[in-house]
């Protein structure tokens, strides 16, 4: 059973983008809570998280840690993939997704549930390439989206039939406070948000990206 | 050995349903206590709850740490599955269910016993789907419920037999907070509650259900 | 090696009683200590208890938490089954006996060493049914113990031997502090305990059992 | 290798029993030391323990904490099974063993290193029974021990040859406070801490021991 | 998919260098970021490491704890293998690569991105030999790196192609602040940096290395 | 790869003495540094330990804690296996290593390098007796020791050829304070902390080691 939200904004839930199998795209959404911690605040992720994934999101808290104005030691982050079922959610292309579902829900921002969105990201704040965005961005036409957010560095991959091409718009970025200037409504609130987050991260790999391979995983020795 | 409790109210008690097998539904209640920690609070939940149970229940502290008056970081919060057995809780389905365990001790506002309930929860307190409602629907029927609590995107899914329709009322919610306002009794105190757990937490799913398509376990890539 | 005492009263030793393979029963002591604690506060029980009976000692601890005058989270709270051997303690039917020999302890109020009992116990103090109680109850009888307490909702398992009927006076209790009751000594104490237990206890299963069923393990969906 | 002590007196080190294999005793010292905690106190024990012979050193430690003078909570309490090897410890009836070398730490007294020990220990001070008592002794005459404290409940277990009946003592002792009365050096100083362990740790089993029967590991339902 | 960035001035982000299967090497970049902790500061390293890469981090906190003028309890040290993927970095050849990207976060100076580093470190600032350096070399130069950092140790080890040995500078170093003289930018700040990390790390290895044998893993007995 | 160093003065750097395989030694380095702990001081000892390792090192953290002046609380000892690799350290032969590795870089006192040691430690500073100290002494005078400390109770077991016996003095020793004593340069300074270990750990096996055998190992039962 799926619940899908294309329309309107709401707070601390974005709709995010997996592959299935082989090849299909699927909507993922990821929704977020700050409370009060019982003991010493911690993030608190849900959805049966595989190692790669759990690390995707120590590396959102990262930039969070460093965004928020709140005192994150007496404030829980709870981050819920509402649909992850038995098998749970693998990989860390859901890092944009998880980044942006916190910041709304910290700042009481809604987000545009007409974008849907896939990326990793560094500690740093750039958004880093991912595989699938073909699939993905296709899933998310199905679904109703109008905007898909994808990494810069993904864009020579995307090769989405024509049906679709009309469909959604794709916008590729390059850094996370671009997501957000896309994905968050608002005007006067979320310009502030975004110049923030600007300033914090720093733009890591402004000075070009010399080559883009695939390859197998390397090991230092 | 089983006890069933389908009448009065009972304070930190809910009639919770599960699904047995493939195709019977069974009442498994759950209670709930609040007590003083004895080091720094914590929850803690019984029943020998598999991984999605247990992030079921993390999921639901979400809400209780925003809702709750009281600092929960000197206070333990116990949750039991009181007939789970050798074999545990899995699932996420019980998540409404021990919301309104939890609410109910620490608010000391006693539940309706003749009201049994199934649905996932979203850490903002949007109610979910689960599957097996139609069995789980005749299981409280059987045990002597008038009123039966499913998500509101499970009522397509309702196919009881004719001898059981007449038995129970059927109420959808799509947020914790219709649960509570069905299920707690003792007029005053329970409106106040339900209002205060409305303003906490919104309404994400509001904007429009677009669709609801079972399917396999994706996972972001 | 076991040593088995049946009479006079002593602190924090309870008579507790098991099942050992398909048809026969044995007394299995629990003893408690309360100590300073070396850094916060815990519960400690040893016997190589499985997760069912960790549970177990975790319910318990709601009630102990909550009825304590003493400050628990700088005391240490130990309990052993005492004759637990190599394969350890599985199951939840000696709650009520660790409820009784902490309260026990806690209180310096002996326990009745002529008492043996039997029982699961919910967060809120209900004495929940259990298995093999007739050969339960044979067991104390042979050890020579005089009374034994049992779940109220096992009252109409017990089919105990003619040879045991007369050596043993049985005792259904459906609430923990009609346990203690029973099994302390040193009257204008003890009452004072037994009341306090009562108001903080409340009695979540007063409003009638509507019917008792054995079954498999259902799991929430 | 192993270096084996069995003269004079040494503060922190205590001459145990073990069984090796089927059937021969062997020495095996438990050395303790006390030191300031790094962080929040605890107790080490080194020596590879499985979970029975970890849960002893638990089991003691309830004494050690109502008895020590000392705030433990910034102390750390060593515990080391000096010649454990890879196989390590298990068991538990090195308990008395344990708790004597740690309060002779403690309290700076000296144990008689012509004692040997075996038995296991409740948290409330009583020395309960164990297996091999008859090669342990066996052992300890060998390695010119004069004295061997076993727990009073394995008393007619004893049937060591005639060659080492005349070697060793055998002490039987049913409490801790009689052990440390064998084994520790330095007169007015031993009488006080004797007396006051006695004060603390009362005599569960006083009322008779009704009977002693071996058998298998029972597990409560 | 991967990055690769040779060019201009990065802070927290540093070239790292991998061997991958029998004889290639690879640019596995390292990033780092320090944010406010939300409950007590940690290192967090992101990149499925295994045993000998997670120990390889901990060996250069020691040297990062102690060249901090900031309060460490008080942040979280990120640190992520950027292009691990899902087989995660073993081996601690990248030590000294963590330890530069960890300094140039915390010190606010970026990282000479033509730089390329492999390199062993030890707990007090040494920098120890790794394998695979030849291959590691001929990848930086491939990337377009124009420097590499090796370990003075492995010098002898160098046995690259003649179409390589103009591309790059090969720079052996035997300590930390040698390695982050070369690769740090910026001049009066990083000379004072690399001056305060000389006189904490001192130079353990400066009395002559008698030799260098590779040879299976030893143990102690 | 290996770097072996045998002459001079190096703070927190002790050549320690491993077997290998059947019948051959290798020197094996231990580094130590104390750094300011990140959150509550620990010791952290990194050369993938397996278990009797990592107790060895909290058997000697037991001596450091009493004998250190700082506050250790607020300190991470950071204990390094140099060249461990890929199958990590097991056994206790490293204890005296590690502890002058420790207390070395604790008082700013430089090691000898010249001196190589073995010996296991009980939590009270006596020098207890490892395997294979011929073929460790070999080791030591092929790397071109001029000292190796071994335990005094494997005294009898040294058989080393005599090509070697004129090579390297060897030193047996009961208690750390003689380790260090011989091991540790600079005259006053070294003095007065031996003097002060002297009086910590007393000396537990002063009364006359009675025998020393070989066997598998005991279990208490
Ligand atoms: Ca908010
Ligand atoms: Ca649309
Ligand atoms: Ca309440
Ligand atoms: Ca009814
Ligand atoms: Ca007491
Ligand atoms: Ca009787
Ligand atoms: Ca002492
Ligand atoms: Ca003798
Ligand atoms: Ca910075
Ligand atoms: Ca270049
Ligand atoms: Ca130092
Ligand atoms: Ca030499």
């Amino acid at each position: 059973y799926e619940l899908q939200v294309a329309e309107g904004g709401v707070e601390g839930r974005v709709n995010g983008l997996a592959v299935m199998g082989e090849d299909s795209g699927i909507m993922l959404p990821v929704m977020a809570e700050i409370a009060p911690a019982q003991g010493q605040g911690q993030v608190i992720a849900t959805g049966q998280l595989k190692e790669m994934a759990e690390e995707s999101v120590q590396n959102v808290s990262a930039i969070i840690k460093k965004f928020s104005d709140v005192n994150l030691s007496e404030k829980d982050i709870h981050i819920q993939f509402v649909q992850a079922g038995q098998q749970g959610v693998d990989g860390d292309s859901a890092s944009i997704t998880v980044a942006t579902a916190v910041i709304s829900a910290l700042e009481d921002i809604p987000v545009d549930q007409t974008v849907a969105m896939t990326g990793s990201l560094s500690v740093r704040g750039d958004v880093l390439p991912v595989g699938g965005v073909t699939h993905k961005i296709e899933a998310a036409a199905k679904a109703g989206c109008d905007t898909v957010i994808i990494p810069k560095a993904n864009e020579q991959d995307v090769m989405i039939e024509d049906e679709y091409e009309e469909m959604v718009d794709i916008v590729p970025c390059s850094n996370i406070s671009e997501v957000l200037d896309v994905a968050l409504m608002g005007e006067p609130k979320k310009d502030s948000l975004v110049d923030r987050l600007k300033s914090i991260t720093g733009s890591a790999l402004d000075h070009g990206a010399v080559g883009s391979t695939s390859g197998s995983n390397p090991s230092p020795q």
